[in-house]
């Protein structure tokens, strides 16, 4: 598991920072996660292939989460692409960009697909066979989500030694990594918990900004491997974040020790703040390991 | 006159490379002209004073050309704008504006007007003072204008010594300036043109951009102190520059001579080519001076 920030900031984009933007690479699966202006020159230098990239997340919209959608759109066009593309993202931003391609009277190349959100429930809205994404309800200024994407269990493992004991054939050998029980020659049954072992454990990721504290999302991430939440301020601003529908250093730490994740990551940061070490100190009082997002930095988990 | 090229390329923006987007300085008034992903950054890199910037002037609806707009109008209002800001594009415009500010529940700290164009003949679409603002009717695969800007011409220049010699008192130099006869105490009036020298000569910029090749601009824009005209193309892909109505260098080189231009800047070079300098050959055959624009680059005239 992946992630690369590409941006993280709150509010505008400034001439070292990106609004937030990130993609997560899972089970061989790549996702946008929100696309704030200015998403597209990073990942072009973040020297990922935009074809890798067909599903894009937005979490709600403000300007700082999406200004750069249009854009990545029509470059993809542009760029010729006929890999299909499908946006999950709050009611009207279908048609915010239609509106623009209509009115530049532009068609994409490829096709592209809106799934507008609404609910205000959890909700699986991508499955295939490699990941699940379900929206993770927030509560911001606007209608928002984070999203909450767990890659499916890969296949058991097979005991080579055991299976050569029981002399089966290979051609069976994928059966049982799926978990079948094999029946011998003789007509007996063996278990397939004893020709395999467990798959390793699946991982999963959290993405919640922007959101006000809100406890609840914990009970629905138990055991995330890793939790990207907004810390948009320090403790000591607990008031602003309040009233801008915001969350602290502190509040981003009770949330990932709720969880019992097993990293958080903390960005979103307000542009008031000269330097940032000080939110990882913290949020480190409550939660570790706590990591900064920061453009450009790729964490592996 | 000082012009500043924020982004000069064609279609999408790259990592070291912007879309369209200018600001022209004219007699105390800075406009920005065309805002493609990206320019808020561009003008903050540019160090040039968000509060300056009262009049936005959109050629057409290609993302190109106005993609970064919407971001600029978020951000001013983040940053608590209080002058107002007026909007001239195509009409769409607005719509594509107000849509999002209302799904985003944003609204501005500031005054903000749009002044939809519609018309194919030109137009006096602004005009203070100091400098007046005409649209140029370009001909691309959606409806675009190019904008001519027009100093004002300055007082006529006080001849001090004749002035002296008539003894006028000073009381009366603003309207001499102005261009007044001045009537004596014994009851003669001296000519204007005794006591002034005709001022400066007016400065003006033509910016066209994007257009198929159209002689008829030259009429509009005769002895005009700047050109920027789009050259897309090499004169080889004339053909290319037919097909997505563009121009070629010598078509921009053209209209720069038989409009008596003083100097012509050329850009919006489509990113096939690995070197600009090429274009600059190219148009030189037929027109000079002729600068080439670049990113960052700083045009005084």
């Amino acid at each position: 598991m992946q992630l690369d920030i590409l941006g993280c900031y709150s509010a505008t984009p400034r001439t070292f920072n990106n609004p937030t933007a990130q993609v997560l690479t899972l089970n061989h699966r790549q996702f946008l996660i929100d696309c704030g202006e200015g998403t597209q020159v990073a990942i072009r230098k973040q020297k990922i292939k935009f074809n890798k990239i067909k599903q894009i997340f937005i979490s709600h919209l403000h300007g700082d989460h999406f200004f750069g959608l249009i854009g990545l759109i029509s470059t993809f066009s542009l760029l010729n692409r006929q890999t299909e593309l499908h946006i999950y993202g709050p009611k009207g931003i279908k048609q915010i960009i239609l509106l623009q391609l209509k009115l530049s009277k532009s068609y994409t190349s490829y096709p592209l697909y809106f799934h507008e959100l609404e609910s205000k429930e959890p909700e699986l809205i991508f499955e295939d066979d490699k990941v699940s994404v379900q929206t993770i309800p927030l509560q911001h200024r606007v209608y928002a989500n984070g999203f909450l994407f767990t890659e499916k269990p890969g296949d058991r493992k097979l005991l080579i030694e055991e299976v050569q004991k029981y002399d089966i054939d290979v051609a069976y050998y994928r059966s049982i990594k799926k978990g079948k029980d094999i029946r011998l020659d003789n007509g007996s049954i063996v278990k397939n918990e004893l020709l395999t072992s467990a798959p390793p454990p699946v991982k999963s990721y959290a993405f919640c900004s922007d959101t006000v504290y809100k406890p609840e999302i914990a009970n629905q991430i138990q055991n995330v491997t890793a939790l990207y939440h907004e810390a948009t301020f320090l403790e000591k601003h607990e008031d602003l974040a309040k009233s801008t529908k915001h969350s602290t250093t502190n509040q981003a730490a009770l949330i990932a020790k709720k969880a019992n994740a097993k990293n958080l990551i903390i960005g979103h940061y307000s542009t008031r703040y000269k330097s940032i070490e000080i939110f990882k100190e913290e949020a480190s009082r409550y939660f570790n390991p706590v990591y900064l997002a920061q453009d450009g930095k790729v964490f592996e988990f």
